[in-house]
C-alpha cells in the first residue's frame, strides 16, 4: 500500500494510491482517522482496514489534481544516522570529520518536514546549500529495546528524503543539527510504501539528480549499520513512536566533498529517486522575506 | 501566574496555582483548553481568561493531592545548549571537548521528558549517569528571525530542568544527543512561572543538590550566549513553536569533570533549585525490566 496525506481543494485529508486515483480513506470509511500519525498508530486493524477499502466504492481523486504533502507532517522525532555509508564516511574523513565506530545520529527538527515537490529555501544566511539523498523509514510501533533480529516488525514503511544540509551551520558545531534543520530541508514522500511491498529494503537503488545530472547513486544494501541495527541503537535509548522519521544515510558524491564545494543555487532542481518507493522532486528558492 | 499539568484521580488536565491550590483551569472556564500546548498556542487571549479565572469560585484541588505532570508533556523540540557558563565549558575543555564561538545546541528527543518529582533511570545499558541543573524557557508564540532585542516578546515562561546525561554514551558521538535523551532523562516542572513575574531572567540562582549536597551553583547571568540571543540564533534556522523547551546550559560541577569521575547512583535523589522558580526533585532508580 502507498499511503499519502494529500490536499485537494482545501481539504486535509490521507489516502492510498490505487493507479493513478487516490483514495480518501477516511471519506470512504468513516472509522478511519484523517491524519497519518493516528492512522500509524491504530496498529494492523486499523492498516488492515485502510487495505481493505475497495477504490471502486470509495472517494477518490486522480492523483493529477492532489497535492501531495509530506506523508508524515508532524512526527515527534526525526532522527538521521551521519557517515553511514563507506564512501561518504571517507569524504567526511577527508574534510577532517571524526568518524567513529558507533552511530552517530543527529535531528532534523520537525519543523523542517517539507513536502515532496514543495520548494527549499537558500538561507538568507548562507549560500552553502547541499543535497543528500536518503532512504527514509517510518515507526510503525511505539517500542522499546528492540533487537535488530525483531526490527522489521516496528517499520511502518519507506519513504524517499533529501537531509538536505546547510554546510557552514553544520560546520559551526559539531552537534550538526542547526545545519540540519533549517525550515524546509526536510522534503520527505512522495508517499510510505509500507513494509510488506518492499522485499528487502537493504537492496533498493537510491540516486539524486541535480538538473538531471546523477549526483549521488548507490545501493542500500551498502549501508554501514543496516536499518535494523539502527533501530535496535535507537531504541537502546529511547522510545521510538508511531511516524518517528529515520533518514538512513546518504552516499558519497555531496556537493561539499567537491574540489571546490559545489553548493546548490536559486533554480536547482533536486530530484531524489529510490527504485520501487518512487521520487521527489525540490526546487531551491530563495527564502521569502 | 505558574501554569501546571496535573493529574487527579485519573483526571489530567492544566490549571494554575494559587497559594497552597491548584485551579483545574478548563472545569473552571469551560473555555479553556485542556492541554499545555493549547493554552500556549491561544496566546495573549486565552492567557488573560486563565489569569481571569477566580480561584475562589472555581474548581480547585489541594496543591498536596495532585500529581505533578512535566508542564509540557508532549512539546515539539526541546533543545539544549552545551557549554554555556564559562566555568562548565573550561571543564569541558579539560575532558578534550572542542567548544566553538558559536552556539552549541543539540537535541534531547521529546520523548525523554519526565515529571518534576518522577524517577530518573539509571540505564541498564550504563553506569555513567550524570546531571545538569538549568534553567528552562518555554516558547509561548510561534516565530521566526526573531532579533534579540525582541526575543523576550515569544516567550512564554520558565521552568527548571535537569539536563540528565549518560556520559559514556554522550562521548560516543560529537552529536551529543543519544547520551542526552535515555528516557526519564529530562525533568522539567514543577510549572511554568509566566514571563510577567521574572523580573529578570539573567539574574536567578541556580542550584543542583545531590541527596542534600549542593554540586551546582551559578547565577543565570553568567550564561555566555543569554537566553535572547539563543532565540535569535534558533529562530535564525528554524521556526519554534508554542511549547518549544530550551534548556539554556549547565554551570561547573558535572560529575564527570571531577577526578574521578563521580557517577550518580541507584537511590540517589537530585534536586534542582531556582530561586523565584521552584524545584525539581528526581531519585534514580534502575530502569525497570
Amino acid at each position: 500500500m502507498k499511503l499519502v496525506t494529500f490536499s485537494c481543494r482545501g481539504h486535509l485529508s490521507i489516502g492510498k494510491i490505487v493507479g493513478d486515483q487516490v483514495v480518501d480513506l477516511p471519506a470512504s470509511d468513516a472509522s478511519l482517522p484523517t491524519t497519518m500519525l493516528e492512522l500509524l498508530s491504530g496498529g494492523a486493524t486499523l492498516m488492515q482496514r485502510a487495505r481493505d477499502v475497495n477504490a471502486s466504492k470509495g472517494v477518490t481523486y486522480p492523483l493529477a489534481d492532489v497535492r501531495l504533502e509530506a506523508p508524515v507532517p508532524n512526527p515527534s522525532k526525526f532522527l538521521a544516522i551521519g557517515m553511514n555509508y563507506a564512501k561518504h564516511a571517507a569524504e567526511a574523513r577527508q574534510l577532517g570529520v571524526q568518524v567513529p565506530d558507533s552511530q552517530v545520529w543527529f535531528n532534523k527538527q520537525v519543523s523542517c518536514v517539507n513536502g515532496p515537490f514543495d520548494p527549499v529555501h537558500m538561507p538568507r544566511v548562507s549560500d552553502n546549500l547541499d543535497y543528500e539523498a536518503e532512504l527514509g523509514v517510518v515507526i510503525g510501533k511505539r517500542c522499546r529495546h528492540v533487537s535488530a533480529a525483531d526490527a522489521r516488525s516496528v517499520i511502518a514503511g519507506y519513504l524517499v528524503c533529501n537531509d538536505v544540509s546547510v554546510r557552514d551551520w553544520q560546520k559551526r558545531s559539531a552537534t550538526m543539527t542547526l545545519g540540519k534543520s533549517f525550515n524546509t530541508t526536510g522534503p520527505i514522500g512522495p508517499w510510505i510504501v509500507t513494509d510488506d511491498e518492499v522485499a528487502d529494503p537493504h537492496n533498493l537503488n537510491l540516486r539524486m539528480l541535480v538538473n538531471g545530472q546523477v549526483k549521488q547513486e548507490v545501493n542500500t544494501g551498502e549501508m554501514v549499520h543496516n536499518i535494523y541495527e539502527q533501530i535496535a541503537y535507537l531504541s537502546t535509548v529511547m522510545t521510538l513512536e508511531p511516524g518517528d522519521l529515520l533518514a538512513t544515510g546518504t552516499p558519497s558524491g555531496v556537493g561539499v566533498a567537491m574540489s571546490p564545494p559545489s553548493w546548490l543555487k536559486v533554480g536547482d532542481v533536486m530530484r531524489v529517486e529510490i527504485d520501487g518507493i518512487g521520487h521527489i522532486e525540490n526546487i531551491v528558492v530563495a527564502e521569502p522575506v
